[in-house]
C-alpha cells in the first residue's frame, strides 16, 4: 500500500476553518522551515511514501465576486510557494518523497523542465510532479496568462509534458557528462541533444539546461476527474489521485482508468491509483465523539462556499435562494455540470439547498464510505476495504485536523497498519528514487509510460 | 565594509576550465544540497553578508553559432535553479544573507513577488533579488519570450519592479493577518487591498497571495552597466555591483550613482556599491606565484570565448581574423560597443586580437589595480585602496579557484580583514534581515527607495 499525506503551504489545507483548532501550528508555521522539516522528519520516521502539496496562483473570488471571503477564512490564501520548501526538507530526511502542484499553464515548459532536474538533483530524485492546469480566472486578473476551456487547457498540457519530457528524457544521454579535464571538456556536446519541437502551443529547442538527474523524469502525478482529465490520466500519469465517492462505484472508475491504460499500451497495472480521504482517527470511540464535535465546531461555512464556488466557477451568492439550480448549469465549469448531474434528477434542486450541501458541516459518520473517520481499527478496516473492493494501490491522506491529523497517521493509523502487515516497517534500502518506491528497485525514467 | 561571496550553482561559475582544479568540490557538488549546506555554514563563520547567487536562462550559442562550446566547457550549463537552494541553505544558517539573480523577462510579476515573499518568509527575512533583465536570445529560442532591444528590457523592468514592490508594499497592511478565531477571521479583508496596476506592459490587480514577510520587498540589488542600466540603478537599487577597472576611473563612476540617485531624491550614501573582483589569495609569495600559474593552467579559451561572445552577442569566430572589429561594431550588443569604446582609437584593432585578449589567460599581477590576487597582505592593502580612494562600500568577491577560492577568503582574507579592523567579527544581533545589515537594526522595506 502506498500513502502520501496531503498538504499546502497555507494556514488551512483543505479543512477551512480548521487554523482554529487548539493544538493548530500550520497556520503560523506554513511559512517557516522549523514547521516543515518537523512534519519531513515525523512523516520519514512513520515510512509515508510521499508528502504532497496542493498549490494554486491567484485568488479564490468567484463567490460573492469576491477575494474578501478567502482572505478572511484563509481559503487558500495566504500562501507561499511549496517548491521552494522542497529542498529543506530533503536535507534533513533521506527517503521521504516529495510531489508538488505545478501548473501548466504559467510558466513555459522549458523551465519546468529545469524546475523539476534541479528538484530531483536536490532531492536525489525522490520528486514527483503533480500535473494541474489551471482552473481559476482570478490568475488571468493578475497578468498569469489567458484562461483556457477545459479541454484546451488538457490539449495545450499534452504538448507541454512531451516537451518537458523530451528535455528530461532525449537530451542529455547517459555519460554526457565525461569531465574530461586533460582534454577541457567537460560534457561530450556530441551527446547532448536538441529536442527541436515545434508544435502547436510551444517551440522548444532545447538543449535542456540540466545534466540528467536521478529519476530524470520526476514521478508523474495526476488528479483529472473529468472524461478528458482521465485520458490525460491515462496517457501521462504514473500516479493518480482519485476522489472516489465509495469502494463499489470506485472500482468501476478504478478498472475504467485501468482499461484506457491498457489501451493506449501501458500495463494497466503501472498506473498507481491513490484515494484521496480526510482521515480522522481517534484513540478510543469516546475520544472520535470528541472530535467529530469538534469538527462540526472548527467547520468555516463561509470559507467551503468560496472554495466551493472558485472550484465550479459560479457564484451561489449571486442567485436568489428559490432559483432551481437547472437554471444555472450553463454559468459554472464543468466541475459543476458533474456536481449536478450527482445531484440527481429526482429532486429539483435550489441554489439554497446546494448552499446549505456546501455550507454545512456534517458531522463525520464512523461508517461513512468515503471519509476515514473512527477509532484507529474501524478507519484500518476501512483503508483494507477500499484496497481490496475499489483496487486501489493506497491512499492521499487529508489529515484533519491539519497538524493534529499528521501526528495522529503517524502516531495511531501508521503503526496499526504496520501491525496487520498493510505497510511497510521500513524503506526497503534498494529503492533509492522515489520511482522506485513505486515501481520496485532499478525501474527507471519513463519504463511505465508511453514513450 | 560589505562583502558578499559570488557563486552560480554550474560546474564552474565565473572563471571558465577551472572545474579541472584538483581540490575542485564545485563540478559536481553544484547540484547537491551537502556541498551548499557546507558552503552557507562556512561563509556564516566567517560573518560574509551574503551568498550571491548568478543565474541564466538558456545557453551560450553565440559563438561558433553553436551551443555546443557552451556545454563542451561548461560555460555556465548544466545549471541548476538556485531558488532552489536557498531554503536548505536558511535552514543550516541564522544570519547568513542570500541574494539571487531572477530576471523579469521569463516569469510574470504576481509570480516574482509571490517567489521572494516566500524566499523571505523562509529565510526569516534574508533574501535579496538580483534584479536583472535578461541578454540571451537563445532563451527565446526555448521559449521563454520574445527579445527586446536593450533599453526597451530597462522599461518593462521598470514597471515590472513597480508592480512586485506595489504587491509587497501595498497590498496587505501590517495587522491584516488577526487570526481572530471567535469572528472565524484569520485575515481582515478591509486592511488587504488590490495593487489595480493597468501598465504598459502589465495589468495586475492583486491582492498579493502572500501575507507580509519580515522585509516585505526583498533587499534589490542589481548590476546594470549602461548608462540605461545606472539610472535604473539610482532608481531601484539598495545594492550596486560594480566592475569598476581601478581606483581612480571607479571613484568617478561611483560619485556618477550616487548623483544620479541623489538626483532621484535619494541619500546618495543609500546606494550601497559593492566592486566585483577576482579574489585569489595566498598565504606567502611563492604560493601566489605557484597559483598565478596554476591559473594560467586552468584557463579555458575556448569556454572563455563562449562566454565572452553570449555576453555580446557577437561571434568572434564568424569573421575572418584580420577584418577590422569597427567593421562589425553594428553587429554585436551595447556591451560590444561599450567594450570597442574602451578598447581605445589609437589602434585598428582586429577580430584575432580580440580573440587573443579575450582567450588568453593572462598571469594575474600582484600589482594589478583590479584583481584581488596575491598575498593575504596585499590583497587586504588592495582593498583598502578601493574603499578609501573609489568609495565602495564593499565586494562582491568571486573566489577563484571555486572551491579552494571560498576557503581562502574565509581561512586567510577575512581574519586579516578584521585583524585590520574593517570588517565585523560577529554579525551584530540587533540586525536580524539583511536589509538592516546594510541600513542599521529597526529599517524597514522601502525606506531607503524612492516611494
Amino acid at each position: 500500500m502506498h500513502l502520501n499525506v496531503f498538504t499546502q503551504c497555507s494556514p488551512s489545507p483543505q479543512f477551512k476553518g480548521f487554523w482554529r483548532h487548539p493544538a493548530d501550528r500550520t497556520a503560523t508555521g506554513y511559512r517557516s522551515l522549523d514547521y516543515w522539516t518537523g512534519v519531513a522528519r515525523q512523516l520519514e520516521a512513520a515510512c509515508v511514501d510521499a508528502l504532497f502539496f496542493a498549490d494554486i496562483h491567484g485568488v479564490y473570488d468567484v463567490y460573492q465576486g469576491s477575494w474578501r471571503p478567502a482572505v478572511r477564512q484563509a481559503v487558500q490564501i495566504p500562501s507561499i510557494d511549496p517548491v521552494l520548501v522542497i529542498p529543506a526538507l530533503a536535507a534533513v530526511t533521506r527517503r521521504l518523497g516529495f510531489a508538488v502542484t505545478y501548473s501548466t499553464t504559467y510558466h513555459p515548459p522549458y523551465e519546468c523542465a529545469r524546475l523539476f532536474s534541479s528538484l530531483d538533483h536536490l532531492t536525489g530524485g525522490r520528486i514527483g510532479w503533480n500535473i494541474v492546469t489551471s482552473y481559476l480566472r482570478s490568475a488571468t486578473e493578475n497578468g498569469l496568462g489567458d484562461f483556457l476551456d477545459h479541454d484546451k487547457r488538457y490539449d495545450r498540457a499534452d504538448e507541454y509534458v512531451a516537451v518537458a519530457r523530451a528535455l528530461w528524457e532525449r537530451s542529455w544521454q547517459d555519460g554526457a557528462v565525461v569531465m574530461d579535464a586533460e582534454a577541457d571538456m567537460f560534457a561530450d556536446p556530441g551527446l547532448v541533444h536538441e529536442i527541436a519541437h515545434r508544435g502547436r502551443w510551444f517551440d522548444v529547442r532545447g538543449p535542456h539546461q540540466c545534466e540528467p538527474s536521478p529519476q530524470r523524469t520526476p514521478v508523474l502525478y495526476q488528479a483529472g476527474a473529468s472524461a478528458r482529465g482521465l485520458e490525460f490520466a491515462a496517457t501521462h500519469a504514473e500516479v493518480v489521485f482519485l476522489t472516489l465517492p465509495d469502494p463499489a462505484r470506485g472500482a468501476e472508475q478504478v478498472a475504467q482508468l485501468r482499461a484506457k491504460a491498457a489501451e493506449l499500451g501501458r500495463d494497466p497495472r503501472s498506473v498507481k491509483a491513490l484515494q484521496g480521504s480526510m482521515v480522522m482517527v481517534a484513540g478510543t470511540r469516546e475520544e472520535a465523539r470528541r472530535r467529530a464535535e469538534e469538527y462540526v465546531r472548527l467547520w468555516s461555512g463561509e470559507g467551503q462556499l468560496a472554495k466551493w464556488c472558485g472550484w465550479m466557477d459560479v457564484d451561489l451568492a449571486a442567485y436568489p435562494g428559490e432559483t432551481p439550480v437547472s437554471e444555472i448549469a450553463g454559468q459554472g465549469s464543468q466541475s459543476f455540470v458533474g456536481f449536478l448531474k450527482r445531484l440527481g434528477p429526482d429532486k429539483e434542486w435550489t441554489v439554497d439547498d446546494v448552499r446549505y450541501l456546501v455550507a454545512t458541516a456534517r458531522r463525520p459518520r464512523r461508517n461513512s464510505p468515503v471519509t476515514l473517520f473512527g477509532t484507529v481499527e474501524e478507519v484500518a478496516d476501512r483503508m483494507e476495504e477500499w484496497l481490496e473492493r475499489a483496487d486501489v494501490d493506497g491512499f492521499n491522506l487529508m489529515p484533519c485536523p491539519t497538524t493534529q491529523g499528521i501526528d495522529d497517521i503517524c502516531r495511531l493509523l501508521i503503526p496499526e497498519l504496520q501491525r496487520r502487515g498493510l505497510f511497510r516497517t521500513a524503506y526497503d534500502p534498494q529503492e533509492e528514487t522515489l520511482r522506485e518506491r513505486y515501481y520496485g528497485a532499478g525501474v527507471r525514467s519513463a519504463q511505465c509510460l508511453p514513450a
